[in-house]
């Protein structure tokens, strides 16, 4: 059983970070470099030029090329050498490894595993990061914690009233019971918890206008290993969804997270916050800009202090799993058949 | 042999430090929270949660408990769990190891070890911090040495000469020879020296005013693993205490160190300077903080380096003893004998 | 076969260094100080007191002695102990390891390994350092890669195109091929590259005046381990020495590198520009000190980055090897031979 799951797409990065240079990401312990031809096609190759080893991300984006910033060896974005200093011809052998690589709305994904099973297996979607009818925030953090104590971090919410009390967390998110279940078949594990007149946090009440008691749902979709997603649905007290779906007096969030690990002690936490509601109003925006990026602040402080606890404890970490963590535990799981995989 | 001596009182903190909230501090490779609680009662508890291992020194005393900042689980003194989020019954197991404490003047002591042999062993006294007639300055410091390089430093004050010139030490303090012995009953051990007719250092001169040459006794009394009590008279030339043991024309001070292994390669430094002169005087306290500081800071810079040095060398460290260290060695065997116990 | 090269001489610090008081430099992995005497003579003595293993470059320098800063154990230039606190008597047994040292020109060199064989052993001449009809300037860095990385990085010179382009780098460095040889009997690696009629960089256009096309001839001798001269003649394009080896139209510049392992994944390069022109314009030897100090920053930034790499890949790191890297693999082979003997 190595580390990381394989043969599955991870979130590496945004469009955006590659605009103007290449951009070095190590992905479940691969250093790779990301970059944009001139042409506008986005590649991914081992951040490693075969001839000394130096990181091709410290070089120039050269047309559709990537030139080594230390003797000059050029790759194409299938990673195949096509120029090297002093001399015209070279073995084959002079190429690196490139990487699958997609972009779906803002995200940049790369496959991590066999290339050739790349192909028949669809990047998870998010539409609302890059359909009409919604408008989102997004940034991503670095944590130094093995990605299993995000995952821990992101499916028992109860944490949020502890932890990011007076942001999203009120005392009813901890005492709320959740329902868990797996979808097999999907491939998704889901933690429902329907909070029903409770108070409402700063996160929505500010930026929804929304005041007075509401109800609270919690729906959480993981899509193992990568993607997960926060079904977000606030209401006041007592109103439901129509029958036909339309729920046009409630405000809707997708928190969504990538959870990509960097190394086995390092995370990447790309996270992005969409709402369907105030669509014109950037100050909504920034406001929801502010908060995430606090509680994700939050999340990170903390997971770093406990790798660094874990770490430290040799042999079996001892826990203690209550009726909150079930989600999380389902979870574990299947991330650990996964990796077996 | 483990790496600490064990079964025994530590210096742990001052009082102040748990005013305002929990204080993490690692004694002895232990992580520990110690808070106090509303009603006064001071605590210290192993400082990880058993639901995820998460600290307690980062959650928020609530009346005489301890809630964990991540989840809510929630500890009384004694460190049984008396609540978690989410459901009213759980585990009877769901406790954390406490460690007896006490309070004796400024100083918090923790027990290392078996906690039932706590009660029947004494906290070492320190009265010239709780009593009458004396006023004492103090501060810790933290030392990434291991424990035993302290001792050696504080054992053998020819350092002074060097380390310290300028501050506490003269040529004489070097050039002086030494008596040292061991008390076993008591647990003591003794090295002291008697300078006659010698300089006077400015930590001496600029308190006291004495002006010229003195007589300047240094009697250690080292009460392993923890108190060290360093006795320093300061006489004009000649003048003896009188038969009684009464000593009006001297000036004494006791300086004080608990040194406490924070890891097998870090160390607590808490230090204290009391006298018996001047007890009105703010300025001479002022002075003596600002000098006392000065020479732990120079004995930490020195320690900071020499453990480099040590944890360098591989197989045995080569040293050559001479006979200022016979104090010193006397401690070491003396250490190594309670750790074997 | 050891990490380093020994029974050889190495640069260890310029004469400057030890002006004010001792100077503590680890060569080879060895912790030495180095110390100049108040009656100019220079000495190099392992850097650990035999008392306690403090560090004799914290300590004074007193007469031709040098002070422990800790206790005050002092030694004479042989390493032999002389004094220490408290008695007068001690075994002969107290001395530290000296280690052969010279000085020539601006440079000091120790002797690492067999002391025995230093007298029989020349130190490299480097005449352009202390001749008349010579001006240079110099200084050091400290890179935390291991010393091959840095002979790799001189012996090929292409990368001046990439890495050092705008500096001292043009495209032709890289096209234009190269000889290299090795002469077993003086015991030199050369690598000569010898161009024609090709743009002049910065870095000799602007210090000479020189304008337009000139023939640059690149002209390494590396005499392993530690020095490694590049002589450099620039000339307008055409120009060739006349037949008795005099060569008043063009200008000679050696660039000087002392390549001297520190520890096993770090290496002091202690590097000078020589100048056989406009000897007594101060302006000059400004400009080349800030182009060359930028210039061996592009170089450490790269070797900083590298060595990450190589610690980070296990086992045999893979390298594609070309034409342009055959003095470096001549210098590889010469180097391994040497750590074998």
């Amino acid at each position: 059983m190595g580390p990381f799951v394989t043969n599955a797409w991870y979130v590496a990065g945004w469009g955006t970070e590659v605009a103007s240079g290449p951009l070095a990401r190590t992905i479940c312990g691969d250093p790779i470099v990301f970059f944009r031809g001139e042409s506008g096609s986005l590649a991914a190759l081992a951040d490693r030029c075969v001839h000394r080893r130096y990181p091709l991300s410290l070089g120039l984006v050269k047309g559709d090329t990537i030139e080594c910033g230390y003797h000059g060896f050029t790759y194409d974005c299938s990673g195949m050498c096509v120029s090297v200093p002093g001399q015209s011809k070279f073995p084959s052998t002079a190429r690196v490894k490139s990487y699958p690589v997609v972009e779906q709305g803002p995200w940049i994904w790369v496959w991590i595993g066999d290339p050739d099973k790349a192909s028949s297996t669809e990047v998870p979607k998010h539409p609302w990061l890059y359909d009409v009818g919604w408008r989102w925030i997004g940034n991503h953090a670095s944590i130094n914690c093995r990605s299993g104590l995000l995952v821990d971090n992101l499916m028992d919410l109860s944490h949020e009233s502890y932890l990011h009390a007076g942001y999203i967390g009120t005392p009813e998110v901890a005492q709320t019971p959740i329902d868990s279940s797996i979808d097999d078949k999907a491939g998704i594990v889901r933690v429902n918890r329907h909070m029903h007149n409770v108070e409402c946090p700063p996160f929505y009440s500010k930026s929804s206008g929304i005041s007075g008691r509401i109800d609270r749902w919690q729906d959480i979709e993981y899509r193992p290993p990568c993607l997960y997603v926060l079904h977000s649905r606030i209401a006041p007290t007592g109103v439901l969804p129509n029958s036909d779906g339309s729920d046009p007096d409630a405000i809707h969030m997708k928190i969504l997270y990538g959870v990509t690990p960097e190394t086995e002690n390092s995370t990447w936490n790309f996270y992005a916050v969409a709402r369907d509601f105030s669509l014109s109003d950037d100050w909504v925006s920034e406001f929801l800009t502010e908060m995430q990026d606090a509680v994700v602040k939050q999340d990170v402080d903390a997971l770093n202090v406990l790798e660094k606890v874990i770490a430290s404890e040799s042999g079996q970490v001892q826990e203690l799993s209550i009726k909150i963590d079930t989600g999380g535990l389902v979870a574990r799981n299947v991330l650990k058949k996964m990796r077996e995989r």
